[in-house]
């Protein structure tokens, strides 16, 4: 049987708390046996569900949190009221102490990401975290980050999220050398960013074993999976994802209403019906739902806070995958090759 | 009869040319009778082809110029090159000496940007010019700028932007005070680049006749049409609409592939055909065609290079929309109305 791989749960995180997280966690336990749940919450919110769910009750531990922190709350107010007693926090305090090794969390982004940084700290060598997501394109799926830990980033920053991206692309895809392409724009006369110049140079000046520089892909490319990976600051990052969200709801709605608009269209939907099926899967956000946050010390999943419990055992799923192919192990030995390389170039520079 | 309306023609530009360009013109012209073409390009390229379409024939002055500027062409030495003698520049010039009132080119944006903006020059009281795009949202259409004129935006520029999208919502959109959104993205922690928020501040503060300020709107708000005019700087923009375009082509190319998949499908399909038909004429990018260059002294509109003659007719029927409209004299209004009402505001603050 596979290694025990532990996976600690906010269970009082998202819209919905308990009732996605606990069925979410009983779908992704259907899959893979070898998960063990370290559960947090409010003991009177999550017992009566979890007894419904004998299976992942037999598979957790659970531990029973006074504070639960809520979606609208402030990050900092969050991080005040909910460090040490909170679901949000203690679970990700499991994170650190080596009880688990991944977190998932359907709550409130910000407090997350506020709190994972606090507790977990900054890996060696990385100033900022990034938040990867999973862009389904027309090749496969692809990595983009950030989009939407922080807003800016300059040269040395967008190279650690090409490290990082192109760690959690073969730890996901099994690629051995994933693409990476730094996000521009076209119009010549404005192309490129000071900052997005610099690290195209750097990256194609030290040679890595991890990832191939592709150059600069447009927003374009991102649907066309041009790359395996694209980075980006965290503010345009999160735009182009939530522009493309939005474009793909507003399409899939235009569709729902041609289909239902004449006796002719509904009677060529029943017959393409399982087509409409095959399309709705391929469009289904919950599919690729999970972001990642890169750069701490530990794996941190943050899952719509919208999901159902099949949206959410995606996001553990996704925990289980980054575990199982040793993510952070990937992305520290990428760190230190970087760091080697770069210290080869400088010296070669010097010496010519 | 209609007042004439006299637009310019880069004859030249784009992917094709004068076999889209003259077309375009021919299907413009059927639907407005009272425009006048001033047509600029190469008499061999242009002519043979002119003389196919005696309409556009007899509602045009053509004017033989010895330099075309090519679709990959830097636009500094666009610029050197094609000052003077090239269709892309007499074209704009004749804007600038009152002999046409919209020049419409499909050529390379860039150079079109830099040659407008050196030949038009600014507005009074705007200091960089901005793109702004239609943008199809499911309550209608939507007016987004900045998408690619210029970097980075200042808070005093995203004003400029709000008043200049607003007129243009006002003349193009038939309303009276269209809603002017900021583009922001909505983590909590990260929320709001202080440019951003000093303009919502801003805005939010004078009261304007001609537009309405809801707040911040993010990238998924953009296909919802939340507000009419989306306001960001010309990297995030340009982003937003490329990463959106690339997504509906994604899911035109899914929706392709499930409909010819299996047997039941392609009969689904043919049952259903108008709807297609109809759906693609929603998706159509050719709809949409032609950014609108803001804040010169005259209008330009850019054309897709790529884009066949019903789109190039798309973008000349804006250029006559914003004329019929008075677009130039709207925005002027504004930013006079803006001025006056910033000394008001000032003032009231110093007496309290």
């Amino acid at each position: 049987m596979a290694k025990t791989i532990t996976i600690s749960l906010d269970v009082m995180g998202g819209d919905v708390g308990p009732d996605v997280v606990i069925p979410g966690a009983d779908l992704s336990l259907l899959r893979h046996p070898n998960i063990r749940y370290e559960l947090y919450g409010e003991k009177d919110a999550v017992e009566p569900i979890l007894e419904k769910y004998p299976r992942v009750k037999a598979a957790s531990n659970f531990h029973h949190c006074e504070v639960s922190i809520t979606m609208d709350e402030k990050p900092s107010r969050a991080l005040r009221r909910g460090r040490r007693d909170s679901s949000m926090w203690k679970s990700i305090e499991a994170v650190k102490n080596h009880e688990a090794e991944v977190m998932i969390s359907a709550g409130n982004t910000g407090a997350l990401m506020v709190m994972a940084r606090f507790c977990l700290r900054m890996m060696a060598g990385i100033e900022r975290p990034a938040l990867a997501a999973i862009w389904p394109t027309l090749k496969g799926e692809s990595i983009v980050l950030d989009v939407g830990a922080t807003i800016g980033a300059d040269a040395q920053q967008l190279i650690d999220f090409s490290l990082m991206g192109s760690a959690m692309a073969r730890a996901l895809f099994n690629l051995e050398k994933p693409t990476v392409g730094l996000l521009n724009i076209g119009v010549e006369e404005v192309k490129g960013l000071d900052e997005i110049k610099t690290a195209g140079a750097m990256l194609r000046e030290v040679s890595l074993p991890g990832l191939k520089y592709s150059g600069f892909v447009e927003g374009d490319d991102l649907g066309k999976g041009t790359v395996d990976v694209v980075v980006t600051e965290g503010f345009t990052g999160n735009i182009a994802l939530k522009s493309a969200e939005g474009t793909a709801k507003q399409i899939a709605e235009y569709l729902r209403a041609a289909m239902s608009r004449t006796l002719l269209a509904r009677i060529g939907y029943i017959f393409a019906k399982q087509a409409f099926d095959r399309l709705r899967q391929k469009m289904d956000p919950r599919r690729s739902n999970g972001g990642v946050f890169l750069g701490l010390n530990g794996v941190v999943i943050k899952s719509h806070g919208g999901t159902d419990a099949e949206g959410f055992a995606a996001a553990i799923d996704l925990g289980y995958d980054m575990i199982h192919n040793g993510l952070i192990r990937k992305i520290s030995t990428d760190l230190e090759i970087y760091e080697q390389s770069k210290i080869a170039t400088d010296e070669n520079e010097k010496s010519q």
